[in-house]
């Protein structure tokens, strides 16, 4: 059997050394344009940053052993050919044409099975000046030696435009390089996977690192001469900087399979059966350029990751070796470094769910990761999303200096299985206080949840409440005064917890209250006490000071 | 409604503050014969380290208030009696006789409910000498006082007898206290919830560190004049000892409830049903004191942990409260860490799940716990215990430097949902470098079980091995030579992978062939290479050199 693999980065190889391993008599080929195989795209930002110091460990083994065509030969006993671009499929005559680009030469390549491997390429917005060589984007080991060298040569001021995962990744990158970096972000927030108030959390994050960030803004031209930039403009004013790398997301390579009269997906990538093949049952379509399928909504998708490119890898490898296999689909599981804070999540965002018409109750709660009393404690905040009919957790976001990829992973795995809320609130997780509270902070949520459910606890978001006016509402900080003097929310009436059965008569009885503290624990416990005392408008704030995406009073986040 | 609450460290007040949450109006009265209420015995061990520098930070609450029973009256309206012990249960009347132990004072407190969160006690082995006054358990803030006075007077040589988790935290912080530290386990293994090599990997881990460690070794006397220890004297000779810490583990406290008649399980915990009832409708137990079910098996087991005892209090109030909540059992997840490891655990060992009849396959994954080039990635080192037969995954264990709570949970997440290892290796686990490589450790786990189960790859364990005579088979070793002469395994012959395809008339066709690498996956492609040569029984040596628990030649762990 000859199998032709078109595309050499992740899924490709991966597929290759599987059918291999499965059908040792099996001819492969791998075609590959570029010189660097094999290599790992995502490990670009810390190559730029200097974390990884030597390019050559993003396409080595873990022993170091480089990933080249003599290794793949050797190893795999895979043919690799780099150079080599893909020019045609003749899917008649079952070949493909390529060319090699060193040489001139053509080649056919003859297959019984093809997988397209071909990955995906950064979108370049239309904008005047986006092809000054100081614009680049950060996809290719060649990208980065760019930057790096222009790094090299001095330059300081950065504009990074778009405010996605690897916007905020690059621009983690730049500030270690001591760049003054500005992100440039055309939506009413950075971050589109998490939902606006989790991203605002974030944002101040960031901007507390020194980045500047512009949402809502958009770039209209890179302005400069021929050798320097001097500004991006935009609708919001211009914006000083001498170079510009563009985040604005990638774009599938569909076009060889589209020539082939391949289908493509509504995303806009290779629509794929759940075998990983394309509508010619003998083309596989693998990684980047292939069409995914939400677990939640069974919606196609596209999620482009090196995680999901290797398992679609290996499904295609089974099928095309004569054994079954299945991708069922993604969670759009991400997690990204943010300076000191991780940024994560799985599943359904509060938006998603709410468009694919969920009813949806949601949580924010913040809290120590670990036991509170060790001193390697740190601040993680939770969101979940829930279906109010079943109790099914549909999707969770988690941000902040604590251990959120953990979290996540258990939520994903919680999702794919279907679980509810009551079920993840009952989940054995491993406890001990170096690792996790004696309450997991995902059980506290599902707990939280649960109470909502129940109208035991009836919360307010702080979205909701930004939107009720001030005269309508009693807004109750029931933290300690010590708390309240170094960082407050405008307009809140101070009377400690402790405080609050001795001091319920200061309260209003013809307003709805809104209850908080530092995490909405004690809020919490204050709504059930004014509950008991005949007040039935109690509501408490989500996610507490802790977690209040808009202006503080004093103090710093 | 009256409920009566024996007991205030971890179950006895998260049962009572939930009660008050749903139901204001009832009377909650918990009693406890402690002074210190509220408190994270979990905790201790990092105590005694100075790891957690106040005491007063074990039982207070994240913001620093004391958890004592002016805060459970003032902010949970709940009353507790400290220094008051419960002295019998007369279930006809329903009340429980008590004792207040300092003004010597009785009372009677009637119950409409009654909760038992009675807790454990340390196991005291029957040995002469254990009542020496520096032979100390490490259960209480008084108990963690006793040893930090010793320690302060200057006493180093330490003594451990018990090398289950408790043991492991408590050498760890005694080192950290620079004590000379023996662990005294009577059984072949520390760490009884690993298996043997899991455990032994610990244990060259820990030995690593300076602490003598000593299996198969019965502690017999501890020897020693009136204020001084000398030694204690085992089957395997005397070890000198200035202090002894007894971690032999902990047994229910249910002698309250089997003199009122309460059935007592198997495990010798209090007998519940799934809303935490003892056979006494009437009356609750919870935490530390009642019995559990494994998840996996449906058998009953004893699992005390702090984070089960609040899962089981929530239940049984939200039952109380005239709500229904069933608490469905444990997987003995567990997590510890052990000087620069972190163990971790859940769902059946191996031998757990022999012994209860399934036919198993296991494997051994050594890998970094992040992106390979990352300089933050650590060693992981994972086993799963997986049915052949349905390949539903039963257990998983963990250790090394690496990130491995994240990856139990995961597993007991899974587990819990009854996945299996193909659905487990389409998981959408977060991916980014700095948090996980590509393919996560937990995935390619569930691939190595795959191919194992589908015949692709035959895996040896170290075991195994070791019980096979020399003679049998050829031992191969497919690392390069710089890596073997830094540490190699006894016996084996080295031939690099990417020469075995030129060099593969070496190897002897009459004997068994065992590969092996420093992780096993270039094994399994020389495994590979050599069956697509003809050579039909070649196996791969599960964990390669990284897992391997016996003598190496050269080299440091």
């Amino acid at each position: 059997m000859k199998v032709v693999v078109v595309g050499a980065v992740a899924a490709g190889p991966k597929t290759a050394s599987k059918i291999i391993r499965l059908r040792p008599d099996t001819e492969v080929t791998v075609l590959d344009k570029g010189q660097f195989i094999s290599f790992a795209g995502c490990g670009l930002p810390y190559y730029l940053s200097d974390v990884v110091t030597d390019r050559k460990e993003l396409f080595s083994t873990p022993i170091g052993v480089p990933r080249d065509p003599a290794f793949f030969d050797k190893v795999k006993g895979v043919r690799v050919l780099t150079r080599t671009e893909a020019l045609r499929i003749d899917r008649k005559s079952r070949q493909v044409e390529a060319k090699n680009l060193q040489t001139g030469e053509s080649l056919s390549l003859p297959y019984d099975k093809l997988v397209l491997a071909t990955g995906a390429k950064p979108i370049i917005p239309p904008i005047p000046g986006i092809d000054h060589k100081k614009v680049f984007t950060l996809h290719s080991i060649e990208d980065c030696e760019a930057i790096r060298s222009v790094l090299a040569n001095g330059s300081k001021k950065a504009v990074i435009i778009g405010g996605g995962l690897i916007g905020v990744e690059t621009a983690e990158a730049l500030v270690q390089k001591n760049s003054s970096v500005t992100i440039v972000e055309m939506l009413p927030q950075i971050l589109p996977v998490l939902d606006w108030e989790m991203a605002k959390l974030v944002e101040l994050h960031i901007r507390s690192q020194g980045v500047d960030v512009r949402t809502e803004t958009r770039a209209l031209e890179i302005a400069g001469t021929g050798d320097e930039i001097r500004c991006v403009r935009t609708n919001n004013g211009e914006i000083p900087a001498e170079f510009v790398i563009l985040c604005v997301g990638v774009r599938p390579n569909v076009s060889l399979a589209k020539e082939a009269g391949l289908e493509i997906g509504g995303t806009g990538a290779i629509r794929v059966n759940r075998r990983m093949q394309t509508s010619d049952l003998d083309i596989y379509a693998v990684g980047d350029c292939a069409e995914s399928r939400n677990l939640v909504t069974g919606q196609p998708c596209y999620v482009p990751l090196g995680s999901t490119a290797n398992k679609q890898g290996r499904v295609a490898a089974l099928n095309i070796a004569g054994l079954e296999d299945m991708f069922p689909g993604v969670l759009g599981s991400t997690v990204c470094r943010a300076f000191d804070f991780t940024v994560a999540r799985t599943g359904l965002s509060e938006t998603q769910a709410r468009d694919a018409g969920y009813d949806v109750v949601t949580c924010l709660v913040p809290g120590p990761d670990r036991a509170h009393y060790m001193p390697t404690a740190k601040l993680l905040m939770l969101k979940l999303v829930v279906d109010r009919a079943t109790g099914r957790l549909l999707g969770a976001q988690a941000t902040g200096p604590g251990e959120a990829a953990k979290r996540i992973d258990v939520a994903a795995t919680a999702i794919t299985a279907g679980m509810t809320v009551d079920q993840v609130s009952k989940l054995d997780l491993s406890y001990a206080p170096p690792y996790a509270p004696a309450m997991d902070n995902l059980i506290t949520a599902s707990d939280v949840i649960r109470n909502k459910i129940s109208g035991t606890m009836v919360g307010i978001t702080p979205m909701e409440l930004r939107n009720k006016p001030a005269y309508s509402y009693f807004f109750l900080d029931v933290r300690s005064p010590g708390e309240v003097a170094k960082v407050a929310l405008p307009g809140a009436v101070n009377i400690p917890l402790g405080m609050l059965r001795d001091r319920v008569n200061e309260i209003p009885r013809d307003k709805e209250i809104v209850a908080f503290c530092q995490a909405s624990t004690r809020a919490y416990e204050a709504a059930l006490i004014l509950r008991a005392n005949g007040f039935d408008r109690v509501k408490v704030l989500d996610g507490g000071v802790a977690m209040w995406p808009y202006e503080k009073i004093g103090g710093k986040r």
